[in-house]
């Protein structure tokens, strides 16, 4: 624990590698592009989960399960998905000992299967809207693997649902943005921008995506959920067809969305400092962890008796009590700040005799972090302050995008400032302009932000006409 | 809906997929062996795992993830375990547009790759136990499908831990077999018999294996959870040592126990009757319905007003209420009764005039299942009822489940006790007199029950010394 851990500045990309390993949040596994989550790091997807899935609930959805497997030709139904995910497939060919007559993909996504099924189920204005939710594994063949970022087989959730309606699919499909935008903002406090992809980076076979955009601690972007406007392209494909009031055979209209365990990476880039995680209060396994301090039989008793009474006390809260023999005190505040418990509860004989406890948060190093707190003020102390380290958290988060925000008016500042950060500029919408920046930057059009300046203006690469800004980042 | 049933009596076979299919618990996927479980049978699933998983926490396990594949030569590490899952595997040959180097099979299990990572993790006794489970989807070909029963993926739980010691694995091991039967009999009001397997029924792999064993509504028994002591095998197989206190390195003591979906079949043919599902309240997605009847709108709105009034008073139960419009209340209380709802509330005007409701159990059909009860009193009267409802449903498991359980004492009552039931005989304990009666009878022994009559007797095969019973039956 504790190992010497790379600082961000020295090198950001070893930082998040290590950090993530040494907390314990994940690990290689033993087939190429594939991790395991170990359970520091799933404790913290299944709160992610949870916090989705009541979301979820709450708005009408229902889970359900499909197959991990699909006929290979389902994936040819609809021309810009093949080609968007047949390079990134996993294929079984062989089956109970014997090749398969035909090979079954490894599901990437599953608008196709559930396509199928939905054509079976819908048959009338009455079936609908169909809105279902699952949680699964995904595989798609990642040739640059980096834990939670990309890997071969993640976890997530992918939205499905069928409308009568055009108006009513749109309605959906922003209404899932914005319960991921106030999930990630409320729960993880990452700041998010809510925008549309360009034609390039859409969701092959969807008519349009939505992203909700999040900066890392290093200046680049991440796409945190999507959410994506199938059109009436999968119900054509698939037959997805209903009759309506008036007895007309109709197409039906539908989307997908999802948020996967690449979440969990933007959590620690986000937050994380050079001793490690700094995890938001809400999402955090272990919101408070009390260390006991003694040096002999006596002083255990009496600094345990104290940490049971606190930990009965917090019981509301997920608290935990490192009262291991073999490790120092300092070697504890280490592991835990590592770990990115967001408080942290001292108690040692002197505390027992003046009875309070030391309370030190994460997010404010050293000193200043700490504060002596009468016993009896403890259990109403530590719900507020995880609240203020939730609420710092994302003060601070949205302070570094905006201090890493530019707003270049000439091609020269749009590259100095994709080099940080964010840019937005005017785009005229032409996927060469697009392209040009991506070859000389390799930063790419983000999103489309919701929230526009208003009004025209020049494109900074062409200088043509335009008429919406674009946010450029170099992204994960 | 309430299309019409095949009745038990006529084709037990039938009706089971047929109740399967028309409640919309699953449904055939479009790969052979596969299912889609549908958000009817997903909640039933879900609130299976967050009673299991509760269990599992309040016994000191973690959740993690592992990955998918597994290199083919991990599962070639242990002899068993390669002979018994080989002809079950789906392989991996193609990832990325290439042909693998070596390719990789979905999991059938994971004690290969979690015995991997367990080497790479432990080193010191100060690491364990390791108390580690996973919910995963896993694939074993299926040559004869049925829904839940047998399918080509199914999800489950494993879990997989690691010990210093061979008594505190096995006391592991016990525990949970005690965890399943505690949940399968409190939770789902399904009868089981603990015991061992014999060694041709137990896990390729293991020391031994521990399962419980169900009767569903047919007579034939249902492995319902499985618990195993791996000894030292996957230890030995993968390296997995630590460094005892001593620091002697010695090899781990390994378990694995599971639950799948395969429980959702044993909660229908345990509890179905000729009218479709009936659900044990505590893992029922809907536990009351309130079926609301008018004529007009005026009784619409009187019915309506009492029915919201219920519906806020009763909101610590899973309530729905079914005031569709197309459809009458004779089709709703058959719908309602085929999805096996364990309370139906019917509200009409004249209930309303006499401040009242009727309540009808679904386990009681008919005029006997129905009660009149005072408005102010339903609050009261539904837990309680639904308490009952659990209660009888599993004193009515144990009836039948005794009803069909002979003690034959020779081989024309075993074969004629086995077309029926459980049968409970001497065994001696050879592989022969075991493989004799499922070549005549097509029964196998489910185990050998830890509650033993005690003293010896004969062979119910051979006649030849025994010092156990075994429970023999025809199995799903």
């Amino acid at each position: 624990m504790a190992k010497d851990l790379t600082s961000r500045a020295e090198d950001y990309s070893r930082w998040y590698n290590e950090v993530v390993q040494q907390a314990e949040l994940a690990d290689y596994a033993p087939v190429r592009g594939c991790m395991v989550i170990r359970p520091y790091g799933f404790a913290l997807w299944e709160n992610v989960k949870a916090a989705l899935d009541r979301r979820f609930k709450a708005t009408g959805h229902v889970n359900a399960y499909f197959p991990l497997f699909i006929p290979m030709d389902f994936m040819e139904r609809e021309a810009e998905h093949v080609e968007g995910f047949s390079p990134e497939l996993a294929v079984v060919t062989h089956g109970g000992g014997k090749e398969l007559e035909e090979p079954l993909a490894v599901r990437p996504t599953s608008e196709t299967v559930i396509g199928h099924m939905y054509a079976k189920w819908i048959q009338s204005y009455r079936d609908l809207p169909v809105l279902i939710n699952q949680w699964a594994n995904v595989v798609r063949w990642e040739m640059r693997p980096r834990l939670f970022l990309r890997t071969t087989e993640f976890l997530w959730q992918e939205g499905h649902t069928a409308h009568a309606t055009r108006e009513e699919a749109e309605r959906e499909v922003m209404r899932m943005l914005d319960v991921y935008a106030e999930f990630a903002e409320t729960e993880a406090a990452v700041p998010v921008i809510k925008g549309r992809k360009s034609a390039s980076e859409k969701f092959a076979g969807a008519g349009a995506s939505y992203t909700i955009e999040a900066m890392m601690g290093d200046g680049r972007a991440l796409q945190s959920g999507t959410s994506h406007d199938l059109g009436q392209n999968f119900a054509r494909a698939f037959d997805i067809t209903f009759q309506d009031a008036d007895g007309e055979l109709q197409h039906c209209w539908t989307t997908s969305w999802g948020i996967s365990t690449r979440f969990v990476g933007a959590v620690v880039m986000v937050h994380g400092d050079d001793q490690g995680l700094i995890l938001p209060p809400k999402l955090a396994p272990t919101q408070v962890v009390i260390v006991p301090i003694w040096r002999d039989d006596d002083e255990r008793a009496e600094v345990m008796g104290v940490v049971s009474g606190l930990k009965e006390e917090l019981r509301t809260i997920r608290v935990e009590v490192d009262d291991r023999e073999q490790h120092t005190p300092g070697f504890k505040f280490n592991e835990w700040e590592l770990r990115g418990v967001p408080l942290r509860i001292e108690v040692g004989p002197r505390d027992v005799k003046n009875r309070q406890a030391v309370l030190a948060r994460r997010d404010v190093p050293g000193r200043e972090g700490k504060s002596a707190v009468a016993l009896a003020d403890v259990p109403g102390a530590v719900p507020r302050m995880l609240d203020e380290i939730q609420e710092s958290l994302y003060r601070r988060a949205v302070a570094f995008r905006e201090e890493r925000t530019a707003r270049p008016t000439s091609r020269e500042e749009l590259d100095k400032a994709v080099a940080r950060g964010f840019a937005w500029a005017w785009w005229c919408g032409s996927a060469e302009c697009e392209g040009r920046v991506k070859e000389d930057t390799s930063a790419t059009i983000r999103c489309i932000p919701f929230e526009q300046p208003g009004g025209e203006g020049e494109c900074i690469v062409c200088g043509g006409p335009a008429e919406e800004q674009a946010v450029f980042a170099r992204a994960y």
